[in-house]
């Protein structure tokens, strides 16, 4: 069964922990402390040169890196990926786009907040880095106004990617208040069958 | 034909128009002017609102943005995407590790020098990005000791991905001298059958 390497309270970890559970595909998951430099042992450096999780390793031995990417290796096939090309293609555009506009602007501020205990050395970071992260809302925001999900009218892996750091958002400071489709979007997600909730 | 809005000196553009041309897909191309502020008109944001380029008009009208999920749309069906499901993993995991560890830290350092004309105010960020930018090079660096491509030992679209910007890296500043792997890659992918360069 897939191993995988992670910590459930980061959103990229988080993400593979919810399909997989929603899919019901068996796994063990083992946790790495990112704090505690275990993402960067030589033992976990040979696994992943990037030295990031999550991180999981296949029934066969190999390994795959990259939250998104291993979303789209186990929805293959599942309701959760639809199998129209175009469809597809969607399901990635926005999965980049929240790795590329979403993720450092929203994830970074609560990592910072939450992982580092908001040092006074990050604050001039945090200023530069919210308003992206509104700016990505506001985009989100927009979408859902003609859609109940992001990609063909269903639940698909790019819900999940982008649920896993947005619901959590406020605790890097980045409030929702101003965004009543995402929230009413969160709502909806939480309320597929076999959702898994992030612990607190 | 599909219709691209892009600006051919930008990697994320580049990297649409590498792959249209080698896969034979004719096509029509519309220059977009970023420092113009073309991504960001009514009309633009109408079709992303993200104000982004590449995008691109399908043939039948629907929009596509994001380089990396506009290449992997194209490439389906073609040998530059494999159709073995973790090899397709794979290039997926290269295509994130480009937008989210490679891409701020060598696209940006070169938008600054380049298209910005290198002004004072962002050199203490440019000074940040940099060794981030060598750090994701490392990276590649170590993977190419194994492998004359990124991915199944073959030229496949996480080859464009990684060429678009890594190419033109000293542009912003970062050297290649001590990359030599890289640079045999980079000398590979320019003598693959149908390369088109990025114009001077």
């Amino acid at each position: 069964m897939p191993h995988v390497y992670g910590d459930i309270h980061s959103g990229n970890c988080y993400k593979v922990k919810l399909l997989l559970t929603q899919l019901g595909i068996a796994h063990t998951w083992e946790h790495v402390d990112i704090l505690a430099g275990a993402t960067h042992t030589p033992e976990f450096l040979a696994m992943n040169p990037e030295g990031r999780i999550p991180l999981v390793r296949l029934d066969d031995g190999r390994l795959l890196a990259e939250s998104n990417a291993i979303l789209n290796y186990y929805a293959e096939g599942s309701p959760l990926l639809p199998a129209d090309r175009y469809l597809r293609a969607l399901v990635l555009q926005w999965q980049f786009f929240e790795q590329y506009s979403h993720e450092p602007y929203i994830a970074t501020p609560r990592y910072i907040v939450r992982y580092l205990g908001n040092p006074p050395a990050r604050q001039a970071e945090l200023a530069e880095r919210r308003p992206r992260g509104y700016a990505a809302l506001n985009v989100m925001e927009h979408h859902l106004a003609g859609a109940d999900f992001f990609v063909g009218g269903h639940y698909t892996i790019a819900d999940i990617s982008l649920y896993a750091y947005t619901h959590v958002a406020p605790e890097g400071g980045i409030a929702l208040d101003d965004f009543p489709r995402i929230r009413a979007w969160l709502a909806r997600i939480a309320a597929q069958p076999g959702h898994l909730p992030m612990p607190p």
